[in-house]
């Protein structure tokens, strides 16, 4: 009677839904300081006072226009400025406003971005593990997803593995970098050993393979590490960013997708992704909230927040003998699980409270996330429960 | 190298936009004042005070949380809200929070219902004139637009011809009233026919057909017209609403989506909703106007001021003569065009720098629309025009 195909989703997709919903039962029953929920990545910290206080500024007058409809692709000033900050960190790239969509965070630009590309079977290829979603974003316009592998030690993709992916029918390949659920930022001399393959097969082919690149974790980097700008390293990219994260505001939905200007017919593809946001009902990215991140540019959370986070989890699961890849970005950890069966492992942390996400959903089974963008006393509460639950794991 | 489909439709689809952006163009050269842009549908009333006020004081203090996730379907409280007012409306209909899913405006909404119910190749009948990005939602989600006609007396849809158009591919059936373009509202026995007719068909086909009620201009309603209540006239009904025109904020996409609690397998169809608003990349409808319509709750732009402006625009067009049914809700006009070639009588008019949309896209070739949503300024200085526009074109 409904969607055949989202029916037979909503079986398969609930891993984060269903472990957050344990994590709400689980709560009230035993009082939320008793349970560590590191199932959902929704920031602990409150927005930065800037972005707080240009939100209060801009509707203090209630000018006029303020929340009306602008041109679908969103405010010219606002794409502008999105346009300088590409243009200053790669010289020469010539982006300017008509590369821009504002769009409804990350998530909506890559919708927009796989409406806008793909036709019917065509494959884009995501390295597992990846972000639930790609898979439903995919598909959702036609697309097949297509996994390729990461290194077990690095969780760096696997060029190899990646070369034989490649056909004929692959129009894209997704970049999540810093990583979720991995946490892995990727290095500049991979990213050019990538760029330089997707070059390699689209020769081989005879066709254009685009890089899309989801960046809603850019600005969270630890470390001195930097993710490295993709439009000077791969020529067909388009990139998804958004807010979300980098001003804790998850909720409000804002983000653009941008796109690199030296690919052939760039200014097709700027109309058709304006058409796919107008189409698929965002119309445009909401109106306050463009404005609230032209007047608090360059404002972001404190990353040293999730620095201090990260460091005190990872450095008691490691020690307490969890093997797991130190994150140089996001907030996510990926560890292994010490079961075999790891769904019998989220079992097993569930009896002493500690709420994670299985890896399967993820396409890596073997894993399981933990985000700890949860407040730094529920991660040192949380320390005797994961001893506990190294016990009797047999760590 | 894209979508062939987005590349088509681009071509196809531009009507509004091109006539928005010839309107930039003469505004630009001649002055703002001295151009009439009735092409879209951007409220010039600013939002009522209350809702301003509702923003002023939800950001005032920061709350925290106030911009983070929440369930996918909303807040709980926002969505309890809606229900007791749907319930108000129908008693015994007994819709609650588990009925309602906030999603990005109406269009988001529609996207979310079509994508929770199509299966390809199933039907959606709309009936001529029809808002023209009907057919994209439907065909984002493998579904085929089928149009049927209306009386041209009267903008009813014609349920003789409606009946000839069921088949047993159809999956729903697209309602509008008050309607865009024509203004018109259904009367409630025109919607008890309505019903009639789609149980007949439904049992005839043993299928189900749903009645998708797209209601963005429900509170936009003159002359004492009411808007008649669609769950208790159709069981298998769901509804889009947006606050976008009765709160003058089109640009923060803030609406919900409501199903009829008598569907079989609401639950499930409700889950299907959320998946689909979560999965299409809206996640949540944006988080602080989900507060803000609760704070306000019951707040609606001021309909005298549209009324004002309807009589002026319909009583003027019709004294010279322009063939229009005069509308009951909504805020535009949608006249005959006196010129048999209806792009003709556009160029002809844009001579008069009155800046209309043609009937074409909306399925209607013989008629014009014309926003009137407006200033008052705009539709008084536009007489001269309209009355030159009427001399040439032969009135």
């Amino acid at each position: 009677m409904f969607s055949d195909k989202v029916v037979e989703n909503l079986k398969a997709s609930s891993a984060i839904r269903a472990m957050f919903e344990e994590g709400a039962r689980l709560k009230k029953e035993f009082g939320a300081e008793n349970v560590f929920d590191f199932s959902i990545g929704n920031p602990d910290p409150p927005p930065p006072e800037p972005a707080l206080e240009a939100v209060r500024r801009l509707v203090g007058g209630s000018p006029r226009g303020l929340h009306g409809y602008m041109n679908n692709a969103g405010y010219l000033d606002v794409r502008e400025k999105i346009a300088s900050e590409f243009n200053a960190a790669s010289p020469g790239l010539g982006l300017d406003a008509g590369h821009v969509v504002m769009t409804c965070g990350a998530g909506g630009g890559l919708n927009v971005i796989f409406k806008a590309l793909l036709n019917p079977g065509d494959e884009v290829i995501a390295f597992s593990p990846f972000f639930v979603e790609y898979r439903f974003y995919v598909e959702n316009h036609g697309g097949r997803l297509v996994t390729s592998p990461t290194h077990e030690e690095s969780f760096l993709p696997d060029l190899g593995a990646l070369e034989g992916a490649i056909t004929g029918r692959t129009k894209a390949v997704i970049l999540n970098t810093p990583n979720n659920p991995t946490g892995v930022v990727y290095p500049r001399v991979f990213l050019e050993e990538l760029a330089a393959l997707l070059e390699v097969k689209g020769r081989e082919f005879s066709s254009t393979i685009f890089l899309v690149s989801d960046e809603p974790y850019r600005d969270i980097v630890y470390d001195g590490v930097e993710a490295a700008p993709v439009f000077s390293l791969f020529r067909n990219s388009l990139l998804a960013y958004s807010w979300s994260k980098s001003l804790s505001l998850p909720g409000e939905r804002i983000g653009y997708v941008a796109l690199n200007p030296r690919i052939e017919e760039a200014g097709l593809l700027w109309d058709a992704l304006v058409f796919a946001n107008r189409s698929l009902g965002f119309v445009n990215a909401p109106a306050l909230f463009q404005r609230v991140v032209l007047e608090s540019w360059g404002c972001r959370v404190d990353v040293e927040i999730y620095k201090e986070r990260r460091d005190l989890l990872y450095s008691h699961l490691v020690g307490l003998g969890f093997s797991c890849v130190k994150p140089q970005g996001a907030f996510y950890l990926f560890p292994k699980s010490p079961l075999a069966d790891t769904e019998a492992f989220k079992r097993l942390a569930l009896t002493h409270k500690i709420i994670l996400v299985p890896g399967r959903g993820f396409g890596c089974p073997a894993y399981f996330r933990l985000a700890y963008c949860v407040s730094i006393e529920t991660i040192r509460n949380s320390q005797p429960a994961f001893e506990a639950l190294a016990r009797d794991a047999g760590l």
